[in-house]
């Protein structure tokens, strides 16, 4: 299982709406003859690739993976038939697959045809590794990453609004290597008026996350990068397109840019629209104002702070949230250690939210 | 050395304004036969100590010290003339003594009495010990640690000023354990009236660091519980006491609080007069205002920011500094990582000045 969770971690960033599957094929005599992981959405899945690598030594033999085989038809056929056709004997399962179509039907599709299934192994690292995409399924809405780089003085800019670089080069290409692991890349107006981003993975991602810019006013620079370079860009509006944007929006539609009309100009709309667009995980670049909005709806289950061991000082000077509305500092609860590295000068600290739903 | 290195950091915090100093003595055939470290002002040297554990022993033998013996009558008699007495043939040096009063003499001292000295073993780590009391020679100022602790969006305080407690309990503890390792802990008035803090050690310095405030208006509270709390206290402030301020003074020195008048109400003379009371170590935990200053005026040489994972918000929040005035962000060049330590929940990152002075 250790294996075939590895394997499934090679498609990390690839396979969305998908989840991360690896899968092992062991002959008969316990022999590893087979392997396959989930490489991207539409392309074969782990147990297809594996027990095609076993082929005929299959036959009586146990398959290992990561996630309950599938039993419908999708863009592929369904797994749990093409494990039954192999002639696997017994399927060892790190955790069932919660997706409605799915949801233990693989399972009793296995079992009924006389097959050993045993359930629950290492299942806590297989829910860490499609964290993502067990909360799209859970909650209908894509994981939520917010990153933001700032001083050791938490500053995110100077009090003339001057903002680059504040973090090192090697923790702006580790900000690049996480963009490569998101669906999708979010940014307000401000941040896209002020910074004038190109907000991708500089191609360590086969195909570039998404590009999202979600604006109530549509004040926007027509000439900003974002819009000439390519890679795929949303831009999510709020109801009521203001008279004199109609122009701006065709010409960015001509430009390739994909327009989305939300219910509302919110994070929350947003989510529900990215996550209809098959977004497992996407990652909020956006200014304090968008940030603490996505944060007090709920959209943030992740934090990824870049303290760069600078002082920049400046009362009036950029901080990374605006008000949250608390009244007692015990009402910030702890969010969970995750990771804490240094790249370059920088500190990088990764966390989960606290367990509990926040605000 | 590295033995004479471990017994000089034991006086840690308690040998201020004299240094840190470790010593070894090996019999005529190398063997270890006497050790002593200076454990505090006006105890026994750490030479004389070690020497008279190897009492007959030392004769013909070596005597290895982090820093050069002393040449002058001191509050203890020099230790030049006590380790040619007691029969030394070699003296392994890891730096000589900056000192006005020694510079040199304590080496000369011995190579004229046909002792051989070697000089500059381990020099780079005892540089490292004794970092404070060599700053102190060289500048005449204590070195100066600024602390803060803050949430992980750069806050200090909630809008409403609460900011009890932001880091947890244990690094609430490791600041305690920094405290005893300094000499003297400044606020200014105004965290005297937010926080009323104790500012001690809870007990784990022997004699608690001198708790040091700096106030121009003078608007104290005469309830402070740092007024009546047992260890040392001084009340430091500019020309010119306002008329109606006298008798608070009065009352304040009546239960045994040092008055302090500087020539300015600024940091660096306040550094200028810890200097001339014996302080080679000093802790800032102060608000913004102070801390700006102190940076300004060079009066901070480490820096030791508790970041805790938690997400206060609030632009008209507090945070750690005030204006720098910086106009780039390539101006606010990075301090040097030293260590970083996971204490609890919390992150503690203590750096160390960029090379050349700053602004």
């Amino acid at each position: 299982m250790r294996r075939a969770l590895q394997l499934a971690a090679l498609g990390d960033g690839r396979t969305s709406p998908n989840p991360l599957v690896g899968a092992v094929v062991l002959d008969a005599g316990g022999r590893l003859v087979g392997e396959g992981f989930h490489a991207r959405a539409g392309g074969p899945h782990a147990e297809v690739g594996a027990l095609a690598q076993a082929g005929d030594r299959a036959r009586g033999g146990t398959l290992v993976v990561t996630l309950e085989p599938c039993c419908h038809q999708g863009r592929t056929p369904p797994c749990s038939a093409a494990v039954i056709a192999a002639g696997i004997r017994r399927v060892v399962l790190a955790m069932a697959d919660p997706h409605p179509l799915v949801a233990g039907g693989g399972i009793a599709r296995l079992r009924a045809a006389g097959l050993e299934v045993i359930e629950g192994v290492a299942e806590d690292e297989a829910r860490r590794l499609n964290r993502p995409f067990l909360h799209r399924v859970a909650s209908g809405r894509p994981l939520g990453v917010l990153k933001w780089a700032m001083s050791l003085d938490g500053r995110t800019a100077l009090p003339n609004g001057a903002s680059q670089w504040i973090s090192g080069q090697a923790a702006r290409g580790w900000v690049h290597r996480l963009r490569a692991r998101c669906d999708a890349v979010i940014v307000g107006g401000g941040t896209l008026r002020s910074d004038d981003p190109l907000l991708t993975s500089r191609g360590l991602r086969h195909s570039e996350p998404l590009r999202v810019v979600l604006s109530r006013s549509l004040d926007l620079p027509p000439q900003a990068r974002l819009w000439s370079h390519e890679a795929p860009t949303l831009l999510a509006h709020g109801p009521g397109i203001p008279a004199q944007k109609h122009a701006l929006l065709e010409q960015l539609a001509a430009r390739g840019v994909t327009i989305a009309a939300l219910p509302a100009c919110e994070p929350a709309a947003l989510m529900e629209e990215l996550a209809r667009r098959g977004c497992n995980r996407v990652l909020w670049e956006c200014g304090p104002e968008l940030a603490t909005a996505a944060l007090r709806q709920g959209c943030i289950q992740q934090l990824a702070a870049v303290i760069a061991p600078k002082l920049l000082g400046g009362l009036p000077a950029g901080t990374p949230l605006g008000d949250l509305g608390l009244e007692q500092v015990s009402e910030g609860r702890p969010w969970s250690h995750g990771l804490l590295s240094r790249i370059g000068d920088d500190l990088v600290w990764e966390l989960s939210a606290p367990a509990e739903p926040r605000g």
